[in-house]
Parts: C-alpha cells; structure tokens; sequence
C-alpha cells in the first residue's frame, strides 16, 4: 500500500496537491499526517519529516524501498505507475502544456504564496483587499495566473484546464483556496472553475478534512489571532 | 527542428538546464536567444519572452504547435519524445529519486539563489565568504544540497549523480557553477562531481559560450562594477 506523509490539511498546500490527485483518481493509499507543531529543528514534525527525506518537508510518497518527496516528482512517478488513471492528457501537444502550466506553479509565483497562505478555514476579503493595494508583486503573480486560466478554460467546453481532470488541476486547487479565502475577485469563467474544483470529490473531502481539524497554528497565521477563530 | 529559446549564457541559469541536457544527450536544436536588455515589461527581451508563452520568461522549446515553457516540463517531454538518450535512469526507484532531486532544485533553495547568482565569468571568493558569515538562509540550502549529492554519489562508482548523465545533472549544473564562482568549500567528493560535471561536453560548451558572450547586464550583477568585469 502507497503511503502518503502529509502535514495540517488547513495550511500545507503542498501536501493537497498529491493528496486531492490520489483521491480524485482513485489510487487507493494510506495517509500519514505529520502534525505541524513547529518547524523548528528539533520539534517532531522537523524531526519525522527529516527522517523520511532529505528534504525534511512534506509530502512525501513511500512505497516500500521508494521514497519520493516532491509534489511533481510524486505526480509523475504516479502518472507512470498508474497510465489508466490518465492523470495528464493523452494528446502529446495537450501534455506538454499540461506539464507547463504545472512547473510554472511548482517554481513560480512567489508573492502570491508568500502573501496569500493557503488557511481553508479562514475567511479573511479584508486582507485580500489590502495585500492586493499594498503588494504589486501578488497583482502580477495574480494576472499572470488568471489570464494563464483564462487561456486554458477557453479553449474547450469542460470546467476544467484540460478535457479532463488532471495534475495540473491538482497543482492549482490549493492556489483556488487561496482565491476562495481572500476573496479575490475573477471573471465568470474563473469562478466557474474555481466551483468546479472545490465540487471535485478529492478536493471536497481534502477541505472537510480541514475544516475537522480545529488546529490553529501561529506561525502558519500572520494575519489572525487564536482568539479571531472560527 | 527543435527551437531553444534562451537568454544570456552567463546569467540564465533557467536556460542552461535544458541547453545542458539536449547537448549532452545529442539532441539537435536551433538555438534562439533572446538577449536579456532589461526585464521592463517594454523591453526587447520581455515583449518576445511574452510573446512565445504565459511565463514571459525562458527558455521555451518551441516545436511547430508544440511551446513548452519551464525547465522541468521540457526535460520530461524531451524523456518521453527521446526514450533513446536514457534522460531517467532506468529502474523505477532509481527515476523517483532522480525526480525528487530534480524537482527539490527546481522549487527550492531559493536563498542560494538569491545570494548566489549564477555568473560563470565571474570569480567571486570573498563575496561567497562573506555570504557565508552573513547569511544563515544560505548555509542551510548549501548544508541540504551538499548532503543530498553526498548520499547519491555515494550509492555507486561513477562521479554523476546517477549511473549515467540524467535531467539531475542538467538541473544541478548551474548550481555547480555557482559553487565554483563563489569558492564555496566542498569535500572531496563533491569535489570530483563538480571537475565532471564541468568536463561533460554540454557544459564545457556552455561555458566556452558564456565566457564569448563579454555582456555585463548591471541587473545580473549585484556584486560587481562594470568596470572590475575581466
């Protein structure tokens, strides 16, 4: 059985990634959080998570001898075990744009990560409307990935950035939290999308998991106090 | 044919990973580039990066229809195209630990980055010292990489990080240059990795380019004058 270590369902956006794909399409397999308690050297989630790669960070796939610790090496390494859950197009044109629009998420956009931290439960329109005054850097990280959806969603019917569910819908429903959480405003077709994923089974139990968990941590909350929970 | 687009040799670090790797692995290309005048959105280089994708930045590989825009999205379709150049090594668990430490590089170690910009003409030793003493961020990326490079060139004989050349040499090349202009201390063994990562043929074609190019780019530059430039 795969075993999947992940961190807070609230916070670790890069945990989601792996997590909703594996629901989504199926692939049955065992899941292991690690707690966020701290991120300090000697705290247990830093020393589980050193213990099961050399990246010391979440998620990681373990399947008997294989350890795999990235979210797109974890996608890849499944789209290749598991070719009847289709997780990218089969079209090679299709797949190499696919693949594209995934990497730029995995390396890029920077300042909206930084500024907008994935946190389901929250529900913060006012501090999405000052970062997006104060913060130019999250404006264009922001246009580039709108207009980036915008392209994808217009060039066929489906409510997704392919023909079907894919990795790079994976790779974006944790930044669809974050649009959700600071209430950024979007075109038609981006919140039909945005409903889209958050209507996708994998991503729907991923969020319930969450909003369950009651787990607020401070340094994972630069804009909330324990007291302002839900 | 395939068409690379890339920006200059000596700054781009992006560009190098997928020049590296088709070079060394003889597959042939068209070589583009697109000279980094400046990164202002009405800058030569900005309107034609924007131009070829939804990133605005390089290397795109261009074929026909086909624009594939991130380093690691076009070493996965070059492996998938190129079965025959072994871009993965060849057993599963060996291929996920490739992927893992590919993808580790290309969404991490951004205080190395930051600190240590790739910039091959250059001999750097006493910023690297200085760097060292004062950044603690930058310690710790080089303390995770070196180890990482440890524990995989130490599994077997040859001096690569796999049993032959692979995506993960392509995609730690820039970061041994960046070793090498700032004098950063290294073992033996990283030592050896980084004279054979210098000596494969892709790089030394690389750098032989960089080294021809003579195009100080002020913005590339955070450490030097114009004028100390050899």
């Amino acid at each position: 059985m795969l075993k999947l270590h992940i961190g807070n369902k609230n916070y670790s956006s890069w945990s989601m990634r792996p997590w909703v794909l594996m629901t989504q399409a199926g692939i049955p397999f065992e899941e292991v959080l690690l707690r966020f308690d701290s991120f300090d050297p000697d705290s247990q989630f830093k020393r589980a998570a050193e213990a099961l790669s050399p990246s010391g960070t979440v998620p990681v796939l373990v399947d008997g001898e294989q350890v795999v610790w990235d979210t797109l090496a974890i996608a890849e390494t499944l789209a290749e075990r598991f070719p009847e859950c289709r997780l990218w197009p089969a079209d090679a044109t299709e797949r190499a744009l696919a693949r594209s629009a995934t990497a730029m998420m995995h390396a890029g956009f920077g300042a909206l990560r930084q500024h907008f931290p994935m946190n389901i439960e929250a529900h913060l329109p006012e501090v999405g409307a000052r970062v997006l005054r104060e913060q130019p850097a999250v404006v264009a990280d922001l246009e580039r990935l709108l207009s980036l959806w915008e392209r994808l969603l217009g060039r066929h019917q489906g409510p997704l950035l392919f023909d079907h569910f894919s990795i790079a819908d994976a790779f974006y429903a944790p930044v669809v939290m974050r649009l959700v959480t600071y209430a950024v405003p979007v075109t038609p077709r981006v919140q039909q999308y945005i409903d889209a994923v958050r209507a996708l089974p994998g991503v729907s139990q991923w969020i319930s998991g969450a909003l369950a968990e009651h787990d607020f941590r401070p340094f994972e909350e630069p804009y909330r106090d324990a007291q302002d929970q839900a």
